[in-house]
């Protein structure tokens, strides 16, 4: 057979000499010929240990065949690819090439049940780029290096060149690299303007680091792949949310102000509003973590892990909640997919057989650092009925209107799960259905778009059911890797990928290794964390050993008069978030999402706009007072200054609370913003 | 075909339903079935990047396929085996199989030019233990890990989780690991005592990790394999240097004392000798590795690498030599296979031809830190005629009685040699090529025997062409990795494989990142050093941050009573030394090699018996007053107190100057030995 054949308007393969070639809307997606096969499959043997989420994985290949021989056969209205190692061989692999709601897809077949690994190349250009895999922190663009997908604790420090990473490294085999993320996701958007899905749960690794190909690598046979073109940026963003869905809109109460992050109990909320709104300080909520208790450990300040008011923590919380409320003041907690042993909720589970299991049969108790927990098994519809239970009684009733739906990343790959899936299987597909729970836990309580709940942990899927992202842990620094700046590439990344919605610890998260929070840091945080979807401090692991908002006035002050930015820009934001829920563009978005034609721009992983009229550009590093900054051709205002620019490299001024931030002069908005330079 | 064949007395094959085996003597060595096949072949493309002498080596492993349909023929004394990865497929390899002098002899043709990567598996026991693969540093018993075999630098530290290791790394990318070495080999050692040598220079890995096999990496497909079996370990290292040769008796001028390592010029060395010989050391020599110049860079003092006696810094050297041999004091030099760009050997060389090329045809230069030189291109032979001439004219014929015959690891995998084989290929082949220019031109000189040249990389037929190994760049520290202990390890490794003279740099040698060599470290390992073939200080790349021998009266005294322990011992070293050379039993020698019913002498790294007779643990570790020595069941003297042991766990004092140190009460040089309690 040879010639062209079109299975529906958009599908186009092509059949060649000595193999053949697919492509979509004019998109050349796969190419295969005996010389330069697209499709390996072998069998390894992997090694997976785990230390407090933390993964070693290693990989013994034993056999990896390519396939180079194909038969394409003509089906109703798709085609059937048969490979082979051999010429006339027997048939190792089969493809379904189809078009499926204008989306190309590739299904496939093993006829050998030997094989558990598979190599699929994607062809490629040299000068592509390619975005997304979930949440990325260290390389928006990910050409040139290769990117494991398994969630996992991302890492302390994250890169191997520095004190800390090593120290984590060598105290907790918690380093990190590059690659490590709460959210990983088999899905990547190339500057082909194509996305390309791979649907599996089995641990992957994509490897963008070849000028003729993307390969993907699969732990498995995947069900099938999807791939699906646009015309733009946007129009396919919006295609990834059509296929993943979309987040609902955030609270209205959000866009009151900042949520801060607080732990101490009643009193201590108290005391702190009083502070804060005595400095004009914009409050939308409170968040405790330590609303359900808390335990000291070598780490740091740790919660108790049973999911109820902790009544001696938090003495009247049940009418505190009320009275916060009628002054406009919300209340959020903190709940994570385990139960720690000391509490009744573990009790309870255990007894009704709601924990997943040990080899032998005994409830599996995960290490979370000198304390331990089960995991409620998800697998298991009464177990996720319970829970969800628990999040409705416990949290939704008793009044709170947020939380931070934590981890999701630890499922251990030697557990025994209710529906007897292989673990190494389940793994990734933890974070979704621990989202999935809270998400259906609020609807079911009617009260979707009223509560928002964080997490860090994702996968496929997590779009739809995840109502915000946090970056997760971050270090307390000015790392590339590991600091502030990391948490820009992970809002465009998930962004890309139809998690439009993104915020993170303002201040960051993890003080370990003699890494303190300074006092300009936690500024500089707040600086960007005025620009994103919503605004919510964190007091650190060691709140001892970081700044905090109320260190002295000069912070006070300063992040008061943030709050009042954000809150200035809360109609725009809006309007982005109500865009985000409607057609999946993200809030955060890179620039070359609305400059395609500037080259430049693709390679900006520490800049971003903030919809489409706002550019931002937070300052990263520390002791400055002016900021280079790259503007893409149009017409933008300094907020601050009201200076007009046209584009190109420039240098602004940027004092402490003058993050450097611009906005379209033509924008509609532009009246709104022209009001910034008045707080 | 089935039932058994022997091909001759020793080499058994055994035809199965779907394979066969291979046995030597009983020993079963390949074991092939289609479920569990022995061989894989397949494709790789790999990148190797040097700095500085370390190597980032990746691989990207396209295809791998196990050939599991064997057929087997039957040929004079031989037997052919064609091996497909299909049922009655083309052949893709080929091996014959057959007895050699009494060797078991695995050659191979490969049938697919496509073929670059080849993994051969060994049967394994779960029990058996293996050793030698060149000088391994780090792990004596190789059983549970891999080993990369690839000169190259040792790295500094050498253990991911030590500070000096990380600092290594980030400031120079030379931190190494566990496997690096100077000297490695394709050579192992097992338990079930037969060696196993792979006849190739090309990059390999030996993988020890799984329990049923050994899986033998391969980047070629290499001539052949060969195995030998043995009832003892004592007669299995007399087959191998059968195999790879033996070296020389070391000088007797050796055994008059220790050769104090002593930089900076005439006079300095003049002053030294005084010094140490008015507090009764007993000298052998004196090495002076800046007798032809020095520079100083970053890491330290570097030599100036021009090959001859620089007057300046040696005023009178040529009368200074006579006279110092006529007080049996001899003097040793320095030379590597390197020039330097500013010498006028690098002139001469490059005029003539002599050095290797880049592929745009120009010198190809190596940048050895902070200067740049040109690789005297030993494949041109006219070129090694010429560098033989330079080590007559300006080594042996000016007086020199020994040197160290530096480096051999840095061959860059893009050079372009003379005799055009592929560089990658030509890297491993490099040490074993630098040690024959050495024994060609001291041999040619009729000096074999006389002169001593130690070196650090090696490969195979190093065995006899290296008159001593010595340990390479320990860092000036306690590490076991890269301290003091690692030499032990070291010397039993090498010693396994057939290079039995093996010694080291008494005090280590690098000083960085904050790292400073104590005068303990320099004593202790003093005290071991009296108990190798050779003693012999060095000054460290930063004497100054280097505790010197006569930094002290207490020191000089120690190493002064050192010297003349050694010299004490001798008589009895020198026939160890002889041994060597006569039948290529190393003179120090694991446990097991004398005691191979013991079970728990197979683990034993820190330990060795120095002859027959002689069992050293060296204390390794800061501030002991004493030391646990496990000691085989015999009648054992601890040669400082005189106490009489019969064996087991026992703990000795060993304060500074008393190492723990036992000899056999019933050796024929009890008497020798009893004489060391007095000194």
């Amino acid at each position: 057979m040879s010639g062209t054949l079109n299975v529906t308007k958009g599908v186009n393969v092509e059949i060649l000499q000595d193999g053949f070639e697919v492509a979509l809307n004019g998109v050349v997606l796969l190419q295969h010929t005996i010389q330069k096969p697209m499709l390996f499959v072998g069998h390894g043997e992997e090694t997976i240990e785990m230390y407090r989420g933390n993964f070693d994985i290693k990989d013994y290949v034993t056999e990896r065949t390519a396939l180079r021989y194909a038969n394409v056969e003509e089906m109703e209205g798709a085609y059937k690819i048969d490979l082979s190692n051999l010429k006339n061989g027997d048939t190792m692999l089969s493809l379904i090439v189809k078009e499926e709601e204008n989306r190309l897809k590739v299904e496939y077949q093993k006829n050998d049940a030997n094989i558990n690994r598979f190599w699929l190349r994607v062809a490629a250009d040299k000068q592509e780029k390619v975005y997304g895999c979930g949440e990325q922190l260290s390389h928006f663009n990910m050409r040139g290096k290769n990117f494991p997908l398994w969630t996992s604790e991302p890492g302390v420090g994250r890169n191997k060149q520095t004190y800390v990473t090593w120290q984590a490294d060598v105290v907790d085999k918690a380093g990190g690299d590059y690659y490590n993320t709460n959210f990983p996701q088999p899905t990547y958007v190339s500057s082909k303007k194509y996305y390309c899905h791979v649907e599996t749960t089995a641990y992957a690794d994509f490897d963008f680091r070849n000028e003729a190909f993307h390969e993907l690598q699969v732990w498995e046979v995947p069900k099938y792949m999807l791939f699906e073109t646009a015309d733009t940026y946007l129009e396919l963003v919006e295609k990834i949310t059509g296929l993943f869905g979309r987040q609902p809109e955030l609270p209205e109460w959000v866009y009151n102000g900042v949520v801060l992050g607080i732990q101490g109990g009643t009193d201590v909320v108290e005391q702190k509003l009083e502070k804060v709104l005595a400095k004009g300080m914009k409050v939308s909520g409170v968040w405790c973590q330590d609303w359900q208790g808390k335990r000291i450990t070598s780490f740091g300040k740790r919660l108790m892990w049973n999911w109820k008011w902790n009544e001696s923590e938090y003495p009247e919380l049940d009418k505190k909640i009320a009275e916060w409320k009628e002054n406009d003041i919300r209340f959020l907690g903190y709940i994570n997919p385990y139960v720690a042993i000391e509490g009744d909720l573990y009790k309870e589970a255990e007894d009704k057989g709601y924990l997943a299991l040990n080899t032998e049969g005994n409830t599996y108790l995960v290490d979370f650092g000198e304390f331990y927990c089960g995991v409620v098994d998800f697998t298991n519809e009464e177990a996720t009925e319970w829970y969800k239970q628990v999040i409705k009684e416990n949290m939704i009733d008793f009044g709170l209107d947020g939380w931070m739906a934590d981890f999701g990343e630890y499922l251990p790959t030697d557990v025994v799960l209710k529906n007897r899936i292989d673990a190494k299987i389940m793994h990734n597909a933890w974070p979704t259905m621990w989202a999935k729970v809270n998400y259906e836990a609020v609807s079911e309580a009617g009260k979707l778009g009223e509560i928002v709940y964080f997490m860090r942990a994702g996968y496929t899927g997590i779009q739809k059911y995840c109502t915000l992202l946090w970056g997760g842990d971050q270090s307390v620094d000015w790392s590339l890797d590991d600091g502030l700046a990391s948490v820009i590439p992970a809002a465009l990344s998930s962004g890309m990928i139809g998690c439009g919605l993104h915020h993170s610890d303002i201040g960051g998260y993890t003080s370990l290794h003699g890494n303190k929070r300074s006092k300009e840091l936690l500024m500089r945080w707040a600086e960007m964390g005025a620009f994103t979807p919503m605004m919510r401090t964190h007091e650190g692991n060691r709140p001892d050993d970081c700044f905090q908002f109320d260190g002295d006035e000069e912070t006070l002050e300063h992040l008061a008069r943030m709050s009042n930015v954000y809150v200035t820009m809360a109609p725009y934001i809006k309007s982005l978030v109500e865009e985000n829920a409607r057609r999946g563009i993200p809030v955060q978005r890179p620039l070359f999402m609305h400059y395609e034609e500037d080259e430049k721009t693709y390679d900006i992983q520490y800049q971003y706009l903030f919809g489409e009229d706002v550019l931002v550009a937070p300052v990263h590093q520390e002791n400055q007072t002016e900021w280079e900054v790259y503007l893409p051709e149009d017409q933008w205002v300094h907020v601050w200054s009201g200076e007009a620019y046209t584009g190109g490299s420039v240098t602004v001024q940027a004092p402490l609370g003058y993050p450097p931030v611009f906005y379209r002069k033509k924008s509609i908005w532009s009246e709104l913003f022209s009001k910034l330079i008045h707080i």
